[in-house]
C-alpha cells in the first residue's frame, strides 16, 4: 500500500478546559475547521478516534452522531478505539479507506476527540487504566504515572541520568508549545519548576505528566493523485502503519523496549522508502519524559540508554539534529487521549506546509508521528511528506 | 471497490451466560475456532468489534490485548465501535484492509465480542442508551425497549396489525434457532407464550426482546483471488457497505424509516451487482419484532406497512419466499451487542457453504446481512456469495 492518501485540510480546537463545550461540540468545531481548510469538499466517510466518551461524557456512538450533526446523513461513519492511540488509529483507518477506494469517490474526514474534564481527576486515572491488561495492571491498583515511575527509576539505575536530566524532555515540549496557538500550556518551564512540583508517583512530578485537557483535531483526506487539484499545499501520507506489542512490561523483551513502536516505525520507513535520516522532525508520544526518551531510542535516534543525552544536549530542539514535538507534544500542547494522534497529524501538516510560524523546521520535507496506547500496547506511525 | 475480500474461516462460541469466561476468553475461543477453520494461516491484522467492554467488563483496548494473547505480537490490531453494530463494522474495516492491501500479504482476522452478564440488567439498559443521542433520548430516561414500544404502537395504529401479529417475527427467530448449536434460546416459542410474558414497555413483552447474553464470533479474510487456494469452500464478500442515518426519530423522514439501512442496502446491492430478488436469505437486525418487520420493508421485501403480513403468512420461513434470520436472529440466537454482526457473517457463511444442517436454505447462492446500532443510527450491510 504505497502513498495511501493525501491531506488537503486540517483543523483543531485549543487544548484546554472547555467547560462550555460537549465532546460533540469539540468534534464539530475541529471538523468544520478542517473541512473549511480543505475547501469543503463532498465527504463520503467519517472516522472518529475517541478513547472513552461513554464513561467520560455519557455519550457513545460518536461517529454516527457526528455524521448526523455535520449533516452528513448517509455517509459511512466509523469509530475507532485504542485508548490514547485512538486518534492516529482513526487516521490510519481513514487512509485505508482512501486506499481501498481510490480517487474520485469523495473525501474522507478523520477526527480525534476527547472531553476529559466532565469527570474528576481520579476517574480519569481509573479510566486510563482500562486500556491496560486488567488481570496484571488495573486490578493491581497501579496507575499510568505509577508505571512511568517504575520505568523512570529503572532507567535512572540502568543508564545513569538523574531525574532532572530526564525531565528535560518536558522542558523541550514546553519550549515548543509557546508558539502553538492551540497548546494547553503555551509557556516555557524550567527543570527546577518541574522538580519543585508535587510528586505524583515517585520520582514522577506533576509537571512531568500531561495535564487533563479537552480537545479535538481533524484532517481531510483524499487520494494522493487528486490532492494537487484540491489543495495548493497538499501533504502526502507516505506510510501509515500500526503494530501491536506486548501489553505487560513483565512480558516484554526488556523493560525498556517498545516493540510496537519498533515494528510500526520499521514498516513505515520501509513503506515510505525513506531512512530515519531523511526525517525532518518527529512528533512522539511522551506519556511522561522517560517514555519520550525511550521513543527516541526505539526510533534509532540514539542507542539504548543514550536518549536522555540527546535531550540534555538539546539535539531535539527546533534547529538542532532531530527536532522533536515541534508544537509542544503531549506535555506542552496537551494530551486529550483520543485526539492526540490527530493533533500530531495537524501539527506535522503545518510543518510540511511551512505554516508552523516561529516553530517552523527549516526545509521540512518529511515528518514522522508516533501515537500509542498506554505504554506501548499499540503504536501508530505515520510518515508525512510535502506534496509538491 | 468490487469483491473486497473472501471468507476462509469462521467460528463462534455459544451465546449464553458464560459465567466461567471473561470477555477476552470468549474472543480467544471464537478466534481460535475461526483460525482453525481457515487452516491457521499467518495473520497480519486483527479487527475487533465490541460495544462497551470498558464499562461492562473493566477491560478496554481489546484488539491490542487480544493480539497479545493470541501470540500475534506486532500485527495491526484495531478496535471498532458503534454500539450493537460494532461487529459488522469491524468486519467492514477488515474487508477494507484486505482491499487496500491485495493478495499475498497474509490473512485478516475479524472478531466481534460482548460479555454482558458481568453487570446487572438495569446497567445493561443504561449502557445501551449511551449509543443514542444523549441530548434527546438517554437524558429523557427512555430505554431501547421504550423506543421500540412507541414504534410498535405507532405501527399498529398506522397499519392495523395486532401486537400478536407483530411478535410472529420473534416466533420465526425461535423456530430457526432450534437447529443452531450456538443459539442462546434453541427452542420454539408460541405467540401466546410471548403475549403471556411480562410487559417490558407496553406493548413490548419480555419474550419479544433479545436476552442478555455473552458471545463471540470471528471470521478469517483474505483477498478473493487467493481464497480458492486457501479454502475448499470460500465465501466471497461481494459488497460491504456502511451508512449513517438520522439518530433521533423526531428528525427522520418518517417514524418508520430506517434511512441508514436503505442507503447501505442500496449501495451494497449496486456494488454486488445483484438485485434483492437474487438474495437467497437475509439476516436482519431485529432489536424487537417491529424493528425486524421495518427492516423487511426497508429492504424492499414488502411495501411500507405490509411487512407484518409477510411474517404472518410465513413467507420469511426457511423454504418460503424470503428466508429471514435462518439461524435464529437477535431473538433466537441471541444478541451480544458487539458480536451480533459477526454471528450473522458466521451463519451466512454456514448457509453458503451448505453447512447449515436442518436449516439449510436449498441452493443458497447469495446472502444479505444487516447489523445496525440502536434503532438505525448506523447500518452495515454485507452481501456474501458462494465462492465456487
Amino acid at each position: 500500500m504505497r502513498e495511501p492518501a493525501a491531506i488537503i485540510g486540517v483543523g483543531c480546537t485549543r487544548v484546554g478546559e472547555h467547560w462550555e463545550s460537549s465532546v460533540l461540540d469539540l468534534a464539530v468545531e475541529a471538523c468544520l475547521r478542517a473541512l473549511e481548510d480543505a475547501g469543503n469538499p463532498p465527504v463520503r466517510a467519517l472516522y472518529v478516534g475517541n478513547a472513552a466518551s461513554e464513561i467520560l461524557n455519557e455519550q457513545g456512538n460518536l461517529a454516527a452522531l457526528l455524521a448526523d450533526v455535520l449533516a452528513l446523513e448517509g455517509v459511512k461513519a466509523v469509530e475507532v478505539r485504542a485508548g490514547d492511540a485512538s486518534g492516529a488509529l482513526a487516521f490510519h483507518q481513514a487512509c485505508l479507506d482512501v486506499a481501498a477506494h481510490g480517487p474520485g469517490e469523495g473525501a474522507v474526514l478523520a477526527c480525534g476527540v476527547e472531553k476529559m474534564t466532565d469527570v474528576l481527576a481520579p476517574e480519569v486515572e481509573r479510566v486510563g487504566m482500562l486500556f491496560e491488561d486488567a488481570r496484571c495492571t488495573f486490578h493491581s491498583g497501579i496507575t499510568i504515572p505509577g508505571l512511568c515511575a517504575l520505568l523512570t527509576r529503572l532507567y535512572m539505575d540502568a543508564f545513569g541520568p538523574s531525574y532532572e536530566d530526564i525531565v528535560l524532555f518536558a522542558v523541550n515540549d514546553h519550549r515548543n508549545a509557546v508558539n502553538n496557538p492551540c497548546a494547553q500550556y503555551p509557556f516555557p518551564i524550567k527543570p527546577e519548576t518541574i522538580m519543585g512540583s508535587p510528586i505524583v508517583a515517585d520520582p514522577i512530578r506533576l509537571f512531568d505528566t500531561p495535564g487533563i485537557g479537552d480537545g479535538a483535531a481533524a484532517a481531510v483526506l483524499c487520494a494522493p493523485e487528486e490532492a494537487p487539484k484540491l489543495s495548493d499545499t497538499p501533504v502526502v501520507v507516505r506510510a501509515s502503519e500500526v503494530a501491536s506489542g506486548r501489553m505487560n512490561f513483565c512480558e516484554r523483551e526488556d523493560m525498556f523496549s517498545i516493540g510496537s513502536l519498533r515494528a510500526a516505525a520499521k514498516r513505515a520507513l520501509e513503506a515510505a522508502g525513506v531512512s530515519i535520516k531523511d526525517v525532518s522532525f518527529f512528533e512522539v508520544h511522551n506519556t511522561t519524559s522517560v517514555v519520550g526518551i525511550l521513543a527516541l531510542e526505539e526510533l534509532g535516534l540514539a542507542e539504548r540508554g543514550e536518549g536522555w543525552r540527546l535531550v540534555k544536549e538539546e539535539r531535539i530542539a527546533i534547529g538542532a539534529d532531530w527536532p522533536v514535538n515541534t508544537m509542544g507534544g503531549l506535555k506542552g500542547r496537551g494530551h486529550p487521549w483520543g485526539a492526540t494522534g490527530l493533533y500530531q497529524i495537524v501539527e506535522a501538516t503545518w510543518q510540511l506546509r511551512g505554516e508552523a510560524g516561529k516553530n517552523q523546521v527549516e526545509g521540512a520535507q518529511v515528518g514522522l508521528t508516533h501515537n500509542m496506547s498506554g505504554l506501548g500496547s499499540l503504536s501508530c506511525v505515520h510518515i508525512l511528506a510535502r506534496g509538491r
